[in-house]
């Protein structure tokens, strides 16, 4: 309903003022006190809310998950740990848990996937992040080609894969330490490339920032950058733009 | 012609052992001495080569110019002093240069834009860099709508323009200072969000890099970011984007 | 008026719905295409507009110039140039210009102040940043205090000022170098500071960080820190508090 | 006394030289070898000598908290570990100690409050320092609205919450990740903000250092900004200006 | 075998179109589904591929291991924890692991050394990284001279293995804390340094950033610089070059 | 005269209260509205006020000057430009100006030197800071032996001067690029060294950054550090040790 | 003996040639295999050399520990953990450890101690840092005066000790958080001062760096500054400049 | 000469005491009182000192230019300005100047160069730090290679000269922007490769660190770092290790 919609049923009387009042005021959140749930984010941004579950109390992660799944029938978290899980099957013993992802979810059985991206990493270190980013494109249906283990020391690697990396509607590339990975794949492709730097590495890595620099500014171009570590970010966005070469 | 069908032509005589050495050396380039001009990335990538003008020499300037124009018919160079548009439009008297962007181009006529993407900049000092995303946007065929000076310290501006933004495949959001546009348009699109952090501010805001740093810690999702100052980049990604979006 | 009361105006019909939906858009900005006027501030937040003048065109410049006049009978600019003042003064012969706060203003002439603000500053290089700040908060209506060169290599300077210090609603506290005025200070007063750390210095003082850093880490109390060389930030917070004491 | 009083008391035989000297000296504070306590600090900033229990040993925590209720009759402590609690509880059993923002209490039961304060949050990792200021202000005499969980990227539900907010003498912004949440605030209300970043984040959040720079870099105005996850010294300048607000 | 003779090979039947896709297609590489392990870098670089351990679960370091024993016979890793070395020598029980360097590897009994490589450190708490370069570069051939704890402090303790050092072919030199050591070689010597800072230090050493940064401006000439405690690289490029000296 | 005597003074009735007033309050300066000069430094450190001429306007640079000459007969400033002293020179006809170190200068004829500092820089272009450290200390009475051009990169120059290092009661050690110099100093004398960092380099010098954390890491003892290019404030500690070894 | 002198005995006959090349190559160390004991550093510097205990083996600083009392008769460590000081004390029953400073030592009975040396610090945290300065002085014998929790929030504390204060022949300045107590030390006295940072406080103190810049940038003279927490090399500098004011 | 040869003729009194002692104490350099020019340095090292010229006056370089002209009959500077130049051609008619690598040389006639270096280049902004590098080696007796432009985005560039790459001794990497070049070569080759970041870019870049942190943390092995910039550096280098090659 647009506003002039909901002001025309005011003026008509079909609508009451309060109601309106309401929908105005946006109340669209469930207000459980510590918290304000935004149950009416799929329907602004075309996706669920999620849980990031790392640091938050038994007794929070426990109550938003109750509410999330009532809501949706399903839910999904991330940066869980394994007492976590532990907590939450005791009331949702389908609760699945992957201890490599660190993704807790309750997932929907009849959900169909389509399009398709490509996950690449640079690393073995870096799948943690590469399958965040795989898991959460999944969940929110897309199909995902894992490409694993292709850094660019070892280059022929990468392109004995390269027709399936350049089929995909969208690619997450995923790599710690020097993170060049995003710029070899960038100069190969037509589809974008969300960069996902790892804090993979040690000494002058400095925890994913020379990763994120070297994405940041990579010479090739399609090349966007998300969070260090951020598979999630990195999941989320390529689903967007499967979405879209999907006609959803 | 994939690496078997190559072989096979080969094998048959169909094809020379030196035409075949040369298809897979991918000696698919334009060797100018001081620059190998990468004729080929249109086919592998849908964008052809464009020149970044800043520091360039006059002589290596004029001669990419004339080779990419040769190529293609039309040429697009970001960064361009107004001095170097003085010295290519004494061959090319074609050539148009806009100071705000500084974008120089030749462009072909009969060119068509499809989709859309929206550029949306927090204020009238972001404007250069939004340009840059925007012409650039145009030039690779997709239609733009500009919303400029919608900065989140008066964040009714942005609200008003909600159903603009809302339409389009992608959102350029271009914000320097503290870099908060992005993070509140995120929260109210379902389409993705390519964040250009501008060196707009003084003091700490260190050129660009807290406009960096807010976009990459941004609590909304769908938002990937770009290199500092980076419009042409942005406006690269929003046309891949906007091109799935309209099936190209 | 509240959303309800616009609402029942509505559905009385003393009110059309068009008007009422341009009052809930909150279309209350002065779109002049490259900028967007946000001439609803002073009602929202008790100021009005100001201009930061530095990096605007001359064009822009003198446009906003115009329509901020016509809206209110004066005009504040900040970081204004001299050049950027002998434009601005041929079509407006009243204009003010002080080359040291670099503030250029037309200022209505009854104006009445209240209240009181101490400025203080540690050198005298620190002086263009604390005029900033005092001239802002005579500009929207306070009492200044100027306490400069107090610095606290020479603490003596600044406790036979104490008195006139103590007796203010709140004080600006602008140092360079190493910023340790505010800590000082702090320790000796019952109102709140706020700190503005300046660029001057040289080495190691990274154009103003030194001096954030010390101030963010004070080891007092009731002190908030705003951007390195932010006089005039730090004089509009000054005025919100001073007005909060004489109950505006 | 002002310093003329004490020298024409001495002059005149009123007060003994040594009385004066001491004074004059200034040695209002009690002398633990170890420690000096302030003990003439509520005098001079109208703030009782706090206790920041992080990394005190046992045996000067004890003392110092045994000092300051003899003082006050009240003690007021931050960043306590649940340890700490247990030590001190021993001795004073009417010791409250609240886990989520850490802070260790023995209040006087008769005192009031007045004014308001609001106290917002972005997300509900933030509630341990949004209860750390929150808390403060209330010990000192400040009633507080508590409005958590109201980050921009759901910006509706801050919205929903408006009038509250304008309703504060001062408003406390407490933000990690991107930190934009004072800037939103800081274009809708007329009364100062006091912004505190938080260690909230990961990544490139460098442990609250992106949310400083955007919260020091704000393009509203009426913004400044305490240290990172520094929620006490947030609620002690909000309680100052609340109590200029509130005549005291 | 160049292009060109494949190519002919294909022509001329000796080739089947198949095998030469294999090898054009550089699918040299061992794909275990979680990694690609690189069993082609010998043939490509002059050393096989070796692990690095930290990090990598129980599962993945075992098979790999396995995997690289059986292609070569011997097998090197570093940074492994003696947990790793007890997981391992239980199916290898020949496997060797020093503490000191955490290098934990098989290795045949018949291989030659030559050539010689000075290894020096500044300070004791620097020798495991000397001792990870030292190691590498004798698993790999070359003769390693070490010369201990001849930080510049006590410059004549470097000054009296002066002649030890000159007649290496090329020289590590180890240090952390401000890292003067190789500036100081660098004048005496003809030949390379590689330069590896180290995380040993505290305060503004920044876990080795202080010694790297030092390394990187050395105003000595023929220093190059590795990553913070990357003993494995500088021992590596020490027998790339010592390699040459011997004509390997 | 105690504090004590002055009170003693007062109730004898020898000293007018307001003259202990004016005592007491420390009005030993000179307010002259923009600055307050702080003449009574000499009494309180031994070393009278200088002028930092760097970012002086013309009129406050003059009026500083003339003040200080009359108070003292002599006047010091660093950081001079031509331009400066051309002003200075047309009313002070005797000034006299090194453009090396670019300080300004009146100076006593009578004035003595006492003791010995040794100045040692690394590079020639380190020169203009040492010979600010070098006439500093001439200026306030110490003799000073230069060493230039003794960086570690030819060690052999610096241990060909150790005679006269050894023998100066305090080493000044003046540093750009790695900064190593007083490192190497620092292990082969018994008097302590003042360590400046210079701006000379390039790329990762960091304008001085990475000579300032070398010399702060230094595994040397008896070494502490002024600001990048602070050669006064070297000149002026050095004076300081001087002092004492000479009974001053 | 000079190296004339030397070589004179050499040509006269009166040294073998074998015992000057001894004493010229400087093998006046004592070379333990994995460390090279410097027992040549007292006659050079005037100190004997000591344990930083903190990362060493048991093995190795038993030895070292070892080594040192043969040769001194007494032995001074730093940075020593509780369960290194019950490793030695097996051995050695006579040592003695300090858990505030972290100091182990055997100290000879009949030392004594001269002049003066005042250690300042700005909080009670700041103590073990101030007592590692202060115990060093006093072991290499120096007198010293403590002066703790004098920090700049409650000024007067710092004031009544001035005296005490200004007697001192060197000051050591010791403060985290935003370290401005170096500066106003730095105005009040004539002798210098050395400034230890310290990683005292949170957020953005960054472990001491804001304490460091704020002392490097002190716009007040004398003052040198030493890494962050290196309270012995403060302790040992103050003693230099000590035992130059007692004539050593 | 040996120090044991020296003794031994003093004693057998063939050599002075005198020339002894000025051999021992290594008094081989030219002491031009600002200056201390290292003429032992190529005996040392193999490489005659060089001319840093930025930033030299006009009269120290004509000084050192001539003296290092009559001591070898060849110079070599670098980073000269066109003024330079000018300035030593009018005495020095025979000088080259190259603008592109702005090296300013004369150079013996019949001079050998011997081996081969490759030296490889991201774009063309890189060419000037390349050329430095490239003629650094040719100076020093290196044949060089000159693969420019071959930046990752387009890699098929790079692999097409992989085989002039391969046949060198050592590779000399020079990128900006992220810096990726290096990283890809390395898993290519066996030679060592010297990585030079170069401050090409913008943004995040930060004037090159971005590619220094790519480079150090490069996943491939065989590569070492120099400065920013610092085509001298790596072409210095590259000649140590080519004359290994060809056992110079």
């Amino acid at each position: 309903m647009t506003l002039q919609q909901i002001l025309e049923s005011v003026k008509a009387g079909s609508m009451a003022v309060a109601d309106a009042e309401r929908i105005l005021k946006q109340e669209s959140y469930d207000d459980m006190e510590y918290a304000k749930l935004d149950i009416s984010r799929k329907e602004r941004t075309g996706f669920a809310e999620v849980i990031y579950c790392s640091g938050k109390s038994d007794e929070h992660l426990l109550k938003i998950f109750e509410r999330l799944y009532r809501e949706d029938g399903e839910v999904f978290g991330t940066r869980a740990s394994r007492e976590q899980y532990e907590l939450i099957r005791k009331q949702f013993p389908q609760t699945q848990y992957d201890p490599v992802s660190r993704i807790i979810k309750i997932e929907k059985q009849d959900k169909k996937r389509s399009g398709k991206v490509a996950v690449c990493c640079a690393g073995t270190a870096d799948i943690p992040v590469a399958e965040e980013a795989a898991q959460t494109a999944e969940y929110f249906g897309t199909n995902v080609e894992r490409i694993y283990d292709v850094g660019v020391c070892g280059v022929h690697r990468l392109f004995s894969k390269l027709d399936l990396i350049q089929s995909a509607n969208c690619i997450v590339a995923v790599a710690g330490m020097e993170g060049a990975l995003a710029s070899v794949i960038g100069g190969l492709v037509s589809r974008p490339i969300i960069a996902v730097p790892t804090s993979v590495g040690y000494g002058a890595s400095f925890h994913g920032l020379s990763a994120l620099l070297t994405m940041i500014n990579s010479c090739a171009n399609g090349i966007a950058v998300v969070n260090i570590d951020n598979g999630y970010g990195a999941g989320y966005m390529a689903t967007q733009i499967n979405r879209i070469a999907t006609d959803q």
